[in-house]
């Protein structure tokens, strides 16, 4: 004996979220039937606007469901010459909520990954380059991640600015502030020794 | 600056998961949208069509889309005269697994629990007694869960089935098969010794 049809077919069909095996998808079920079955209809509903309408913006390749995200939609942020290179949409928002740049992103939506057989045109470095060509360029920020395969991506995009004469820079990478030194690992604390700066 | 206003509504319409959070939300999202956008419509459509259809069994109260679940439609269970209660549908599943019942259920969703307002009525206990009414039950086998609220609610249908002058029964607590003793909390090992049999 199994649970009927349709309540399989949701177990089921929950377990496409990630992180949700079966024990969570039953959960899950359990909990919307029971006890919210007017979020799980919202849900569903905005599941499918957001699926058939969310696209990537055609000059950041943010997720959105414009043809142009908010932030190019600027513009005094399209002036500003300044364009900051991340891996996400969310370190889009981290940056954000900084509120110290005033430029405009370009979102990889990932990183160079040779290994997993993901190149250039996986992360969209051909659009970046239509964008260095045609584009008042000032500075390309580079704030992939200090992983190794962002460190690489960095790097890959560097050159590809130095062709075009355009500026790179990267984000420093360092003693978070607040951090206590005992605490950092090696690797970073190698990066804030190099990255110095004289006072 | 946000995410797009869909984005943002998909991520808030995700929270409705139980355990679910923003920061979880977020990366479902992400998720299904870099990867998985046919999952996505998939779940859009199932979450619809189950808290459209998914009703209670009109016999044992368990979750199903038709008016009586597979085990209530059953012939030979029906005409067994053993009835199992338990809090949920879970449990249900949980004892179809062992293939050692043969009887019908009646599913309580959830036990009594006076601290919450939640009273017999709440549990179905008024459809319970007109099964016990109508039905011919030979033997009501409790199976709620041996927490507090589990064993007062066992208690309670108990009585009642005495007022119908039908036998009840507790299931066993006691060491799990293959648990080692001194691993086992005192309260299980009590109820072992007070539930001991002659062999
Ligand atoms: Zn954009
Ligand atoms: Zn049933």
């Amino acid at each position: 004996m199994k649970f009927s049809p349709l309540l399989s077919e949701l177990i089921s069909a929950l377990t496409c979220l990630p992180g949700v095996g079966n024990k969570s998808a039953q959960r899950m079920a359990f909990h919307l039937l029971e006890r919210n079955r007017q979020g799980a209809l919202a849900l569903s509903t905005v599941l499918h606007n957001a699926m058939e309408h969310i696209r990537h913006c055609q000059r950041c390749r943010t997720f959105t469901e414009d043809p142009l995200c908010e932030i190019c939609r600027h513009p005094e942020r399209a002036d500003s010459g300044l364009l900051c290179i991340v891996e996400s949409p969310q370190d889009v928002m981290a940056i954000e909520q900084t509120l110290t740049f005033k430029g405009t992103y370009f979102v990889l939506m990932g990183h160079l990954s040779p290994i997993d057989g993901i190149g250039p045109d996986d992360i969209g470095l051909g659009e970046l380059e239509q964008r260095l060509r045609e584009e008042a360029i000032s500075e390309v920020i580079l704030a992939t991640n200090p992983t190794v395969e962002g460190e690489a991506t960095a790097h890959y995009i560097a050159q590809l600015c130095s062709r075009h004469n355009i500026e790179a820079s990267r984000i420093a990478h360092g003693v978070p502030v607040g951090g206590e030194l005992e605490y950092i690992d090696g690797n970073t604390l190698t990066h804030a020794f190099s990255g110095r700066r004289r006072l």
